[in-house]
């Protein structure tokens, strides 16, 4: 590792290990230890977690992480759940409808059972105090730091624009400020969000060396990374929310027959749970065993050489089936429009409390409050 | 000009005339029409104006912008006064003693006839709505914009440090957010600045363009370009807090007669007025005119062939006489710090009102006002 080239705006060694520059298998090892104390003493943990209003959310989503923040919550995690407004300013499609994608969100939240009473569930936009730690964070960090993030390394390398906006560029240090606003302790992430993570605890503590005078003012954050399955979309692609291949959680069941007889599978009449070599066909067999707490293996057993047309059965019967209460939930929900408001009024002020909290201590730290 | 390298996060045609790319001369001839109108309608007219909290005040800045705030003041113009404590963070030394740094300002400002009553003074880090601009503000310049900002460029050449810090790079953006925060339709800038200025018209104008629906949310401020006279310090060189060459406001007579006894002069006993050929001699010359509202010709006529030791006690007892009165009062705030908190309070109180407003229009025009 040639540490030069990672010289900052505060110089420091680097802590993570050269052997696992991503972290991958560290994050693995502290995740099991971090689940243990979870089960053994909840109330220790505060998660942040969260999405950028770009529409209605999804089954990918929704056993990639969603099922296991409302499994968090319901061991008794405290959980703060943030709507990314400002994150999709740039995507003028979504801004143009942007109070109809943070209702969405909202609704989908509360369908699958984030409970408003212990969840804290916001929109970014609402709280000044949040954003107000960007100034702080965004002078601990260095340009270089911020180029090297893979999101916006990433977004420089993709945009059809002829340049990246610096609400982008600064991405890693409005997500640090997003986590260390409520004092997260545990931000569950995928393998890709590592690195983000690693910028966000490198403020926290840079910020406490600099102004803590020994305390510590912001906790660093833990990783809690999910082995979350990889479900495929109908067309055999990732799943997206644009791609008209995902299967949202407020979908009709008749409109989740549609999708799922249009799915694409092959042609063997033997149905086998092959990941590698059969992927659409195992995917389908992984999501009918998600939604019916089976193997993927035992779904296959009992679908045998019926062939595709009665996998799809299955799946759609399992997947209707796993959404339903989750669907009458969010059509009750969205049939009180004041109520879905008053829940996200709630969370603004619980979040705007706990921000101003938290920058009032910032501020104090800073030799600031004047 | 090569309009492809201008393109950014949204495509626009520059309205920088190629002649005069700075704008300088344009400014000009606005700044003579700018004060024709706030003659007559001074009530039509906001002022944003500040300093980042790094020492005293001196008379550089004194005569440089100070004296022109109050002048602005006191023909009825509304005034906000900035005090950018945020953007002193990266520099250790004045971070570390940033209270005081910020009360020293006040009590300039105050001592000097900011009348706290109709201008309101405030600091930067107590106002979280006007950081919140930032993020929209971000949404609309691209990284290149912010790469081109004179300043952006100057720190990235001079840097010691390996790398620049991501608050300095986001600079241009959050002037905007100081400026526009308050609907400032007035910026004194001297010419260095004008390019700052153009940015955060731009930001104001795609604002409007984007998310104004044909009204104009945030006014695009006009430069007052001043035409300040430059003093050099005592040393011949350019006045600086640090350099050990200025004479501060608060300073005292006596320490005051010292520094301008130890000020570089030439040999020639025959005084006059040549700044290219005698600049020191000059500038003392214009300091003891501006003090006493004299001509450097008509101070230098006084003091004749007595030389350069007349010429000091001429420059001292026009200093001291001048700067008597705003010592006195200066001393006197100083005695009441509580009133002095009082004060700064109540500036934090008001600037966070029209923040709030401000924001709430603009999230209001996002769509993003649930």
């Amino acid at each position: 590792m040639n540490t030069t080239a990672h010289r900052t705006v505060a110089t420091e060694d680097h802590t993570a290990a050269c052997a696992d520059p991503l972290g991958v298998s560290a994050a693995q090892d502290r995740g099991a230890l971090l689940e243990e104390q979870i089960a053994g003493d909840p109330g220790r943990f505060r998660v942040l977690t969260g999405d950028r209003p770009t529409g209605r959310l999804h089954l990918g989503h929704y056993f990639g992480t969603l099922h296991n923040r409302v499994r968090l919550q319901n061991l008794g995690v405290e959980m703060y759940v943030i709507i990314a407004d400002y994150q999709v300013l740039t995507d003028r499609d979504v801004a143009d409808n942007l109070s109809e994608h943070v209702e969405d969100l909202v609704l989908d939240y509360l369908a699958i059972g984030v409970d408003p009473a212990r969840s804290t569930i916001f929109t970014h936009s609402a709280v000044p105090a949040l954003n107000q730690l960007l100034l702080p964070f965004l002078s601990l960090v260095s340009v270089a730091e911020l180029e090297r993030n893979p999101t916006v390394k990433d977004e420089i390398a993709h945009s059809r624009q002829s340049s990246v906006s610096g609400l982008m560029f600064t991405y890693p240090a409005h997500q640090a400020a997003d986590i260390l606003f409520c004092k997260a302790n545990l931000v569950p992430v995928g393998r890709d969000q590592l690195p983000h993570l690693e910028l966000t605890r490198t403020i926290a503590r840079r910020f406490n060396d600099r102004y803590g005078s020994g305390s510590v003012v912001l906790p660093r954050p833990d990783a809690l990374l999910s082995n979350a399955p990889l479900l495929l979309g109908t067309d055999g692609g990732k799943m997206g929310k644009s791609r008209g291949n995902a299967i949202t959680l407020a979908a009709g069941a008749d409109e989740t027959a549609r999708l799922i007889k249009g799915a694409r599978t092959d042609s063997e009449r033997h149905i086998a749970y092959d990941p590698a070599g059969r992927p659409e066909v195992s995917s389908l067999l992984l999501l009918a065993a998600l939604c019916q707490d089976r193997t993927p293996e035992e779904v296959a057993a009992g679908i045998g050489s019926a062939g595709s047309a009665a996998l799809k059965r299955t799946v759609t019967e399992a997947v209707n089936e796993y959404l339903a209460p989750i669907r009458s939930r969010r059509k009750a929900y969205a049939a009180d429009r004041g109520h879905l408001r008053a829940i996200l009024r709630e969370g603004n002020e619980r979040a705007n409390a706990v921000a101003d909290r938290t920058l009032g201590e910032v501020r104090a730290a800073m030799n600031s409050d004047y």
